[in-house]
């Protein structure tokens, strides 16, 4: 079998935000990842794989190609044997128990990767942002989060409304606030992650009391500050190693 | 003044570690990281920069570009006014104090420059790599250190003979260690973290007697292992936040 061409538009399309939401579907890749999604709650709509990847999957929902095909739809340097599209679950709703961590106008994939990883080994279920952060969806979010997608319910919401409206201790991950190895951290909480070059917004720096930093040991005091994924895996740590 | 063949011939050579080595150069670009090592012991070599670019480099070693020019040379998607290119710096020999970082094998250049980052934050002066780990003036690793290179010393060496020589309390992250957080971390230590998909290997791990790890919080057991800079990070501030 071979990709036809409106299936090849359809992939292509699917970089987008905007046509993502119009079909309904994301892109994932390589074994690992795909696999993850496919023993999860998530709908497959179409796995295009080479003829030795191996899976469980009704044959209706799966197209074998060749690898030069495979190349023409990967956005890897190496495809890794099988492209999955699969459906953008409905959205649920929020769950406001245990640690929760909200982003505040993160851009970078990479970063929304990583952060998602780390809230699946720290436990955090429930994942929040403000509607500019980049999608999750988006495919590098998608790679580099490893499958924790799967385990993570990620939210886009408006951050005033949320954070006026909710009853749990926040925390603001902020350069001038508390040195957090001496602060005291509930276990019910809410930690509240800025963007990559300007920290949180004004309007949500405002709206929080507690505000806590990671403080530098370095002595020179031009150390560019912690980058937000590395600053999110000290601070969830700090939350949850007491506990 | 515009950009020689042979400058051009170099600059592009030096994507690769043997030009680097020949050459005795490497890259830095952008007004933040280009300032931070103009600012630090790193000597200029020249500086390719755009007639806004302000600094009191002497003016034997500008070239003044123009925009199209510098987009030829340079590797990021968005040019930001100034290439510079810096002497590698002689070896210095390895300070056997305080906390010591080793890396075993790292093949990632953007997480070699996120630790170099995190080491410059947490104090740790001496970064230590395996021969085979990614080479600290790869361009990529430079640009993700953001500057933090000025301040951490990274030496190449044979880590078998390195640690069979030292008398530092050494620990190993690995996945099967003991709970970071019920062990109990001297102030002076070494720390080895292993390669992103095969840890530590096996060689440096029967030579290490303390094994350290992150527990994972998440209830599925699926949860893959962490990055191994956020790992680094959250490791990092265990080290340092009881002193």
């Amino acid at each position: 079998m071979s990709i036809s061409k409106s299936q090849l538009k359809i992939i292509t399309s699917l970089s987008q935000k905007k046509y993502r939401q119009k079909h309904n579907l994301f892109i994932a890749e390589g074994v690992k990842v795909v696999n993850e999604l496919i023993n999860s709650n998530f709908i497959i709509d179409t796995l295009f794989c080479v003829d030795d990847f191996i899976s469980d999957v009704s044959v209706d929902k799966i197209v074998v190609v060749s690898e030069v095909d495979l190349k023409k739809i990967s956005n890897l340097k190496t495809p890794n044997k099988v492209l999955g599209l699969f459906q953008i679950p409905d959205e649920i709703s929020i769950q406001n128990n245990g640690l929760i961590v909200v982003l505040d106008s993160l851009n970078d994939p990479g970063n929304l990767g990583t952060i998602i990883r780390l809230c699946d080994w720290f436990g955090v279920r429930q994942l929040i942002c403000s509607k500019d952060t980049v999608d999750c969806f988006n495919q590098k979010v998608v790679q580099a989060s490893m499958g924790s997608l799967t385990r993570v319910s990620v939210k886009y919401i408006d951050l005033e409304s949320y954070l006026e409206a909710v009853h749990l201790p926040t925390f603001i991950a902020d350069m001038d606030g508390e040195n957090v190895y001496q602060t005291k951290l509930p276990k019910e909480a809410i930690l509240v992650m800025g963007n990559e070059a300007n920290g949180v917004s004004k309007k949500i720096i405002e709206l929080v009391k507690n505000k806590i930093s990671i403080p530098r040991f370095g002595q020179i005091q031009k150390t560019e500050s912690l980058n937000v994924a590395t600053a999110t895996a000290v601070l969830l740590s700090e939350f949850k190693r007491s506990f």
